[in-house]
Formats: structure tokens, C-alpha cells, sequence
């Protein structure tokens, strides 16, 4: 695939299809919640993006890679702190494993800097009610819990699973990103940082805070291979439905067996509605070859059942994967380089989080 | 008055009729927002009994004294940053001109200490919705815009309005205070901030938290001079229903002359639902002379009509803020001593709150 270049700021969200090319002095910012190992969802739909922008020989002068874990965003989750302190650790590994390097990017856990929960609590007194209970992540999250067997409802849920959206706009405005790769799950959140953004800005008479573009991942959403309704998940209890980027060739090749296809014969079609299975098979494989569906389907013309398709799709995954389990498995025997690693991104992350934060306490009149 | 000590460790909530005797390592803590001038509810419910407390020479040893700025909390309502930077300096003058040594207790803005923030998130994660949906202060301010002219509703409030009691009770708990003196309105948040210390505690395995114990001020809550069914507020557009500590002994003058009473004639008597504005001012003697309500109404037994209860008023107010005007106004003339205070107090404070947060990331897994 020969990847072109495109300029991008015209738009407040914007597909990417292929390696954008940014102007000088950007900020490409993006955080993913440390869940532990990476699975493929969040490796197509996040990970492998960031590298991929960030080793653009095109991207490399002027501009700011910042990307991390989003730690405080994991305790709207119940976590035994046990738990939470080995999944940052497989996070941040998996991240390095998969072929984000520190060295081009700065790589950190929020909880490091403390700025983002200041910033949280400032915009947090700009956000309405209104907006926050608007939210599609929210209203799905009192839905689940009003359907649930033990018959928990709006009242019993958490505050901070409630004003999450907040906290994820404090994390990109307060590095003034520029630009925000996310899945399209996120655009809503994205939307609130814009939003809150010109709030800012107009009720402290500034022009402080830029107005971010979304960039969407070129990869559309990888869902269950087990239930190809529902998107992959860590947390579905058929684990089955879900491949990590570091597991051993012969674990994955099991999971892609068992992968939910259909009963059509013959040529493998690209059809959400009636072939899910076999979509969500093609959507993995134009992801995995940075192409199209369109030009996935018509390079699969060969495969004449689903066999032939689960085979291709495990050597494409062996491929992909082959070093970054090796490596994982170096990475996570080695915390005090994991632990630097992140130091040193946190140092570089206060650096500019502390002299923003510092305006925004000047313009707000707290300094 | 004889002021006798009183240990207090027993119950949750303890109404101080003379100055506590604090065990040893006790963490005395409170602060209030930055709306400028003190007036004299401010005054009666809070400052002066910060002085007292930490100026009682039992108490001079291994306990921490905590007072401050909550200007975090003044950004849920709209400021200019103009404003609010001129209230910061104002309360600050204000609190030391009342008494309140610097050299005794740690004084700061709360915004001056990043992990107020930090630790309000770890909080906001805990918090049900439904526990935060019943803080009466959130009810009556529902009610209150539910009732405006421009038909505001709760989905048009801000969430930092709704979030308050939380930043509240992360206020407290930072320090691992162990007392917390306030005004009977704020015993909902006090107790709000215990069943979090009691959360956090059972979620993490943990008995890190002390839950703090609310210390009621000695006088009632001080009400409006023009309508004593309302609290004193700065907010008032009736100017004439608040008195600042400030103020010349003439406006003083002017305002209680001008204060509601009644038509009833002969001996003075406190009856809060027949004679709210006679109550009102004897509240007010009562609290000027650390004397209880009973006390008070024998004492003055020798008035016999409005005019001396006001003179008498006017001259307990001229004695106890005499030297505060004079001193207020050096103050607010020397604002590079105003921000050392304020910076030393920081340092101090954030030399504690540092080490408390440290904690919680790690019994959180934050770290």
C-alpha cells in the first residue's frame, strides 16, 4: 500500500484512511484505559495508530506524540488495587511491544500528573447536568444496570462513571492537543472536549484552549469473534471471543477456529447484516493490511470457504505478532525499565501540563 | 466567662459550647470560600472560632491547625477572574486581620495544592449519584432555579455544583483531619465525608482514613438584619442585611439601626417564630460574647426597648472589630505579604497532603 499524506485541519473529525501529516507544532494526544494485555480491538483501533503516526518520517520535527494510560479513568471501575497495578504494567508493555516507541513519543499514566484531575475539577464547573446525561456511554451504562438482575438503577451508580466524559476532555486539553485519534465509539466525548473548550474560552475571555480534531481510526470497530454483535471485549466471559496481542500462535489459532462465521458457501461476501462473522473476519484482515474493505474483499477473491479464510487470517496474525510477544514477555519481566520509561514520560507530560495549568489558574483568577 | 475544656472524641457530631481540648496529633480543619469580605455570620460561624481553637493554650502542642481558601469551590459559581482574585486577597486579609495567627496554623488556598484535586476524583469514584442527588444544598438549589424568572432547570446546572460535596469531603480527608469545624448547614457534607472515609477504608482494605469529627460552632447561624428568615449573605442585594467585620463603626451603626425588630414593647425576650428579628440580634450578643442564649437574656434584662439593644449591639461590634478594620486595610495594602503566608501555608499543607495522596495511590493501585 503506498501511503499518502493529508493535511488536516479543516474538519473537527476526520477519517483517516491513511497517515495524516500534521502541521508543525501539533499535538497528537490519546489515551487508552490500562485493562492489561492489548487485544485486537484495542490494537487496530488505537495502538498501532500511534505508531504509526508517530514514526511518519513526514511527522517527526515540531510536533508532540503524547500518549499513555488512562489510570484514573479505571477506577470508575471496582478494581482490587493488586489488579490495577498489574494491568498499567501489561498495558504500558503491550503498548512498547506492539512498537510505540518512547523514544518519539511521551509514554505516561495520568495519575502521574496531577494536572489532569486539576483541569477535571475546572471544567467540571462548566459542564451541565444536561450534557453529561446525554452522554451515549452513560445512558448504555443506566440501561445495562436498570436491566440488571440485582436491579441497580441511575441513583446507585458511580459519580465518576457520570462525569468521565469531563475528565477525558481535562486529559486532552490540558497538553492544548491539537488532534485526538479515537475510535468512533468516542466522538460524542470528543464533541464535549470542543465544546467545553470554547466554554473556556468565552467565559475567560481567552483564546487559550485550541479546539481538537478527531482523528477516527482507520479501522473500523473489531467486534466478538464469538458474538459478532457485541465489540471485542477483556471482559467478556467467553474468552474465546477475544484475541490479546501477545498470546502464542497456537491459543490464537484456536480462537479463530472457533470464531462465529455463517452457513453461506462459497465466495466470502462483506455483509454486516447477514454474514456479521465473516465481516467482522474482513474488517480484522483490511486492518491488520492497513487497506480498504472494498480492496480486502476483492484481494480475498481466491477463498472459497471459511476454512481457507481462518487460515489466512491466523498467518496474518502470526506475522503481525510474532516479535511483539517475545518482546512482552521481555518487557514485563523488566518493571524498573517499565518504571523509567514512564518517569521519564511523566517528566516530559508535567512539564507541559504544569505551564498550561498555570494560565489556566491565571485566567480563572485562582492565581 | 470562664472557658472550661471539654475532650471530644465520642460522637460524630459535637456542638461546641466552649474551646475543645483536642487529644494529641489531632488534625483541626475547615475552610471557607473566598467570597471577599467577611461578614459577621462568616465571622461568628467560623473565623473567630478558628482563632479561639488554635489560640487556646491547651491545644498549642502536636495538634494541626488547617484554615483556608476553598477557591475551587468559587469556580461553581460564575466569577470574573478579576473578582475572585480580589476575593482571595480580601478573605486572606480578612482571616488574619480576625485573629487567626499564621504562625499558629497552616492558612492557603485550597487551589494550591494539587491533590485536593487528585484525591476529589479517587472520591468521585466512590460516590453514588443518588447520595449526591439528596444533599439538601443541591435540593434547595433545584428548587431555587426551578423558580427563576428564566426557567433553569437541574439538566442547566452545572456539575460542579452537584460534584461540591465531594471536594469537600477530599478537603478533609486529605489531611486525615480529625475535627472539622463548621455551621450546622454543612453537617449533611460532614457526613458525606465520613461514609466516604468509611468507603474507601472497606474498598481498599484499609484503615487509612479517621472519620473526622464535626465540631457545631458555638453561636446559630446569624441571620439576615432586614430578614430574619434568611441567612446573612454577601449576596443579599440588600445591603443593609449584612455587616462586614470591615466596616466603619458608622455604616455599622447605620445598618443596625436599620435592622428589622418588632412592635412588641418592654423587656426583650428570644422567641426565634414570633420575634425573629429581637432573636436575631440576641443571637448576635450571645455570640460576641461566648455566652449562651439563656445567658444573654438575663444579662440584658436591664433593656428596655429596641433603641438600647441596638446601641448596646453597636458598641459590642465597635470593641471587637476596632483593631480588625485598621489591621484589614494594612493588610489588603501589602499583598506580598499576604502571598508569603499564603505560600509558606501551602508548602506546609502540601507537605502533608503530598504524603497522604502518595498513600492512596498506593492502597489504590494508582501507583
Amino acid at each position: 500500500m503506498i501511503r499518502t499524506s493529508l493535511r488536516l485541519y479543516s474538519s473537527a473529525s476526520v477519517q483517516i484512511t491513511t497517515i495524516p501529516k500534521f502541521a508543525q507544532r501539533s499535538t497528537i494526544f490519546s489515551l487508552v484505559q490500562p485493562t492489561g494485555k492489548i487485544h485486537l480491538g484495542n490494537y487496530l483501533g488505537a495502538i498501532r495508530n500511534w505508531k504509526d503516526i508517530s514514526e511518519s518520517s513526514e511527522n517527526e520535527q515540531e510536533n508532540t506524540f503524547i500518549f499513555g494510560l488512562a489510570d484514573l479513568h479505571a477506577l470508575t471501575l471496582p478494581n482490587e488495587a493488586s489488579v490495577l497495578k498489574r494491568n498499567r504494567y501489561e498495558a504500558i508493555a503491550s503498548i512498547i511491544a506492539a512498537g510505540v516507541d518512547p523514544e518519539k513519543c511521551i509514554l505516561y499514566h495520568q495519575s502521574s500528573v496531577p494536572e489532569h484531575a486539576e483541569l477535571n475539577w475546572v471544567l467540571t464547573c462548566l459542564t451541565s447536568m444536561g450534557l453529561l446525561s446525554r452522554m451515549t456511554t452513560w445512558k448504555s451504562k443506566v440501561f445495562d444496570s436498570d436491566n440488571a438482575a440485582f436491579g441497580s438503577s441511575e441513583q446507585n451508580m458511580k459519580a465518576g462513571l457520570f462525569c468521565y466524559p469531563v475528565l477525558q476532555s481535562a486529559d486532552i486539553l490540558l497538553y492544548k492537543s491539537t488532534h485526538v485519534p479515537v475510535g468512533d465509539d468516542q466522538s460524542q466525548h470528543l464533541e464535549l472536549s470542543r465544546s467545553l473548550a470554547s466554554s473556556f474560552n468565552k467565559q475567560f475571555k481567552s483564546d487559550f484552549f485550541p479546539l481538537p480534531t478527531t482523528l477516527l481510526t482507520p479501522t473500523n470497530k473489531v467486534l466478538s469473534l464469538r458474538n459478532p454483535t457485541k465489540k471485542m471485549s477483556k471482559s467478556d466471559l467467553d474468552q474465546n471471543s477475544c484475541i490479546y496481542i501477545n498470546e502464542s500462535p497456537e491459543v490464537i489459532q484456536k480462537k479463530v477456529r472457533k470464531a462465529t462465521t455463517d452457513s453461506i458457501q462459497g465466495k466470502i461476501t462483506f455483509d454486516e447484516v447477514n454474514r456479521p462473522g465473516v465481516s467482522n473476519l474482513i474488517n480484522i484482515i483490511a486492518g491488520l493490511k492497513r487497506n480498504s474493505i472494498d480492496q480486502t474483499v476483492e484481494e480475498l477473491s481466491w477463498i472459497t470457504n471459511h476454512k481457507e479464510l481462518k487460515d489466512y487470517i491466523c498467518e496474518l496474525l502470526d506475522t503481525e505478532f510474532r516479535d511483539t510477544r517475545q518482546y512482552f514477555e521481555e518487557l514485563t519481566r523488566n518493571t524498573t525499565y517499565l518504571d523509567k520509561v514512564c518517569r521519564l514520560g511523566s517528566e516530559k507530560a508535567r512539564e507541559i501540563a504544569s505551564k498550561n495549568m498555570r494560565e489556566v489558574k491565571r485566567l480563572t483568577g485562582l492565581d
